[in-house]
């Protein structure tokens, strides 16, 4: 009995040293983004998007950790490490029992944005990084890459209107309020 | 340190026993439904709908436990005691850098819809139960107040579209399938 207590003591003490050990698990030591496995199932929602029309209509789904949530409750500000995660889907949009022109996400993924927080500047040489935050924008063909190359080109303008709330457009995030 | 260890060990348990005990940690013993406490930070995102005009209107963001995708995921079904929680929000629209007329759901929270799915016919003499699930219409003012009194009545006739699939809009939760 004592030596079952001790192996699943061990199991947890292995499991808090895991999380602690690095900055973040989404990223490398330089600064390399990667897509958080199964988030829809294992992150909470911040809230969506429904875009009727152009190049990035359909839902654009937004997760982050339940610790993300749990900081911004209490500071107000997304601490160092929260992962954002918006994942954009195509749309479907028929007649249902709550009204016409319903719309709903579907099966086809066109893209994920990816925002890590870094509140100390790790990264200064790595042109992803900036401004407080890591950005990366991932195609499903290779879910293991960044295409964004320098995030001044590639990811600030969308985001400049939002610059004084931490370049986050918190107001589609209702979760983030309790 | 061993008196630490058993310490932590006598909370493991206790929790566990905690989940054990009854049916639904949001069903009493009469059948009486409850809604879960902050579930949008504790439980999972299945999908949104974005209802354009009419008393609907508004997103729907729906979501249930972690161990409920994760048994759907295996056996295509809903298991005993899924809770699924669809919550309606007003919306806002505006001009965004994703496009115009971009929607995203607001603090103004209109009511919930709960489904609690029972494989084992618990509750035969309570109206809200039957076809497989307990059925609740749940409105802010109240949030201890089942307001759906017959869910013959006043729960089925929406939900009849898709009584071969368990009576849920399964298309709209792409969380569903990994």
């Amino acid at each position: 009995m004592i030596g079952r207590v001790f192996a699943v003591s061990a199991i947890c003490l292995f499991s808090i040293s895991a999380q602690a050990g690095g900055f973040s698990p989404y990223v490398d030591k330089s600064g390399n983004i990667t897509l958080p496995e199964d988030f829809r199932k294992e992150m909470s929602h911040l809230g969506s998007w429904f875009v009727p029309e152009g190049g990035a209509s359909g839902f654009h789904d937004v997760y982050t950790q339940k610790s993300t949530i749990e900081a911004f409750r209490k500071s107000g500000k997304f601490p160092d490490g929260a992962v954002l995660i918006k994942e954009l889907r195509a749309s479907e949009s028929g007649s249902y029992t709550t009204g016409d022109n319903v719309s709903h996400a579907t099966d086809q993924v066109k893209q994920w944005f990816v925002m890590v927080k870094d509140t100390k500047g790790r990264f200064k040489k790595n042109p992803v990084w900036g401004d407080g935050w890591g950005w990366a924008l991932i195609k499903p063909d290779n879910k293991k890459k960044n295409i964004a190359l320098d995030y001044k080109n590639d990811c600030l303008s969308c985001h400049a209107p939002v610059e004084d709330k931490d370049w986050v457009y918190t107001e589609g995030y209702p979760t983030l309020l309790k």
